[in-house]
């Protein structure tokens, strides 16, 4: 039972004071603070600027609402069989936010971060990774213009630099869209975000759009209908051959 | 293959245009609303307005982190087993947000809109829920100072309204604490969101303060230290019999 | 830090040994168990007769694989977007099966155990639940022959008594079929399993379906068409606005 | 809405059949196939033979019950917060079964498949994996009981063959031990079993003992011990500095 003390800066109470990263909960954050900005403080450890605020309440925003996702389709899915625990529904659209979708904006904020450590240009970092997240969109081309329009708000804020830069001309160089997953992970460079919390960004911003679905699911449902759908087109084959 | 159409109005995308909510994404939403307002536009379906976007995001951002929880410690034990799946350890958090620590936000708004609607007050109210959700704190007593903010900013904003009243006379008339998830309850039956849905404000919130888990996580990790004590304890009574 | 001491009696370790609820897992369970007296050992807290074994093996198995559900729909949209996390997906197969599906064996038990207790029977379990859990299948009618399976197995082992014995009673005055969760709630009460771990059946059962599905969406996958199909369908209306 | 066909051949329903896997359900499933069995059926596509059944039974009984593990902990204190929701306890168990556990007996079912498929011996396949999965163990050595006994059983069914000899000769080439999931994983092979799914192996049966955990938490609970110890230990250092 000896081993090491176990600490937490994150937040504490007593009778009469709830503090959160050393700060004053309902004194110095309630009302002081939106919700991006208390975002901003969980993974920095501090207020942000206004500029900061500004263009990292942007990033997660834009991460918020896709539409119709599997995400989308799982919460909703979940929240058919089990409407009483919601939380379970947010919680099972948000484990698919994996490799193939969310990831690869963790995947672009390493790669940066480390070409830039060291140094290395577009051509080297494409050399390095063959396959390149952040790159490409399925129906945004040639520009992704939640990129565009993020790079707008950095440069007004001030963080458009070399990390934006780089993925830029990665994006030229490969000739192919530098969509919003790789505009993002540029930016949570630019903020000093530590690239293995960066995928926390598209889950703390799909739990909001989940809410949403599901709300949506309660007055326009779906769910049962894609279930009934899917099980009768999938077994129409073997009920056939009976 | 009848049955009914399938319908979405959150998000939908062509070449170069997202719309979420009916907004242009990157011309009407990115940098003009804030994490909160994006919430609130999901779950409202409109934008707020100045003082709904102070005590919303006032809502919110009281539920993103209560220090070390259950939901916490959770997090960081599944992020000890599958590091590669942050997405996994944030929504393993969310999980035990059920009937017992997050969900009397949920009761109390069910409650107080139903009460509302029917003209009952504070002893009609009490008399029909014995164990009425909101009241109670086994730390913050006799104030919740979280309570006491929320409202502060409600009447500044103009939303302290019958139902914020009529929550505070049953405290008054249990003669216990306020606590925030009553005043959370309350002042989302103000805003005029569905009680079904006022789970999902603790939800979202809580996914926020848990990957600001994961990241001190990774830097003061406790997750490993947890399971051994834990372990080494438990069966010690089974070992030493051998 | 004083507080109660940890105990679990589940399993422990040495260097040379491994004990599982007090057997010595290699020398008395491992080629002497099948995987479903293993979870009756966890459960009941002792091996299963002969005769345990086979009827609580085939409750079980029952609810293995039951086709195309929302369950198997989520682990497979779930895997599409994470399939370096086969767990995360089968979990989020797990996270619907509440209280409208599988749920409904969970109140049997607990209405059967309850109602045997207290010398109940047929009608007055109706007149005290309105909506009894058990009964009725979209498809199964009149009989659902898993509960005439389940029940001959139950007879030949001996289990078939008084908590089978009521719910067919309750099935035969509300003239409606008695459902496969209706059987195995009774028969969770014969062997008398805890109410309360009776959905745990199911989920431990759903486990070994979902992986057997995700292994099929590898070989011959639905999710992404899924996916699409709805996506295309639920915009179509705004799309066509533009 | 053309695309390709939604196809399923795992299970399918009309009035009075119900068929898994193109058996009958009733008459040829339940009663004959114990659970090890149904989950080798959904995994295998065809009923096991004695000698299959006994060493894949042994094989997932192996992986059921591990005492107290992040897993337990995780399920206990998700059922603490949502004791209505057994399935999402369960479910947050699962999720930490990631690359640090149970990834392991993945690792070598993909490793021993590719390189018996290429005819390469211990030395060449230590050569390519540095971190070779499935050796070493902290408490157990130089013997893991568990894969004495399962390559006992295997010998004795007739399933030791080529990928348990080549399993044998890493770990005796790197002289460590042999680990109850380098033996799984080798077992997984001599049946046939998709590599892509023997993770799956691990999470169903730990499904399983995570029902018995939460089973003991309602009896003998540790979830809120744990977490008023892990809070008060936690922020100390903060509360003391007031």
């Amino acid at each position: 039972m000896a081993g090491k003390t176990l600490k937490s800066e994150l937040g504490w109470s007593t009778v009469d004071r709830i503090t959160v990263r050393g700060k004053d909960l309902p004194g110095e954050i309630l009302g002081h603070l939106n919700l991006g900005d208390m975002a901003f403080l969980e993974l920095a450890g501090r207020v942000p600027s206004a500029g900061e605020s500004k263009i990292f309440n942007a990033m997660v925003v834009t991460l918020v609402e896709h539409g119709i996702t599997p995400s989308a389709i799982v919460a909703r899915m979940t929240y058919l069989g089990a409407p009483e625990a919601l939380q379970a529904a947010v919680a099972g659209g948000l484990l698919g936010l994996g490799s193939v979708f969310v990831g690869s904006m963790e995947g672009v904020a390493r790669i940066l971060s480390e070409a830039v450590a060291n140094g290395k240009n577009a051509s080297t970092v494409l050399a390095e990774n063959k396959r390149m997240p952040g790159l490409g969109h399925p129906i945004h081309k040639p520009l992704d213009p939640r990129s565009v329009r993020l790079f707008e708000i950095a440069r007004e804020t001030g963080h458009y630099g070399k990390y934006c830069r780089l993925m830029e001309e990665i994006a030229k160089t490969r000739g192919i869209t530098l969509n919003a997953t790789g505009a993002i992970g540029a930016l949570a460079c630019e903020l000093g975000l530590d690239w293995k919390i960066v995928k926390g960004l598209g889950v703390m911003a799909r739990a909001i759009g989940l809410v949403g679905h599901i709300l949506e699911e309660t007055r326009e449902p779906m769910a049962q209908e894609i279930w009934e759908r899917v099980d009768e087109e999938a077994s129409a084959h073997l009920k056939s051959k009976k």
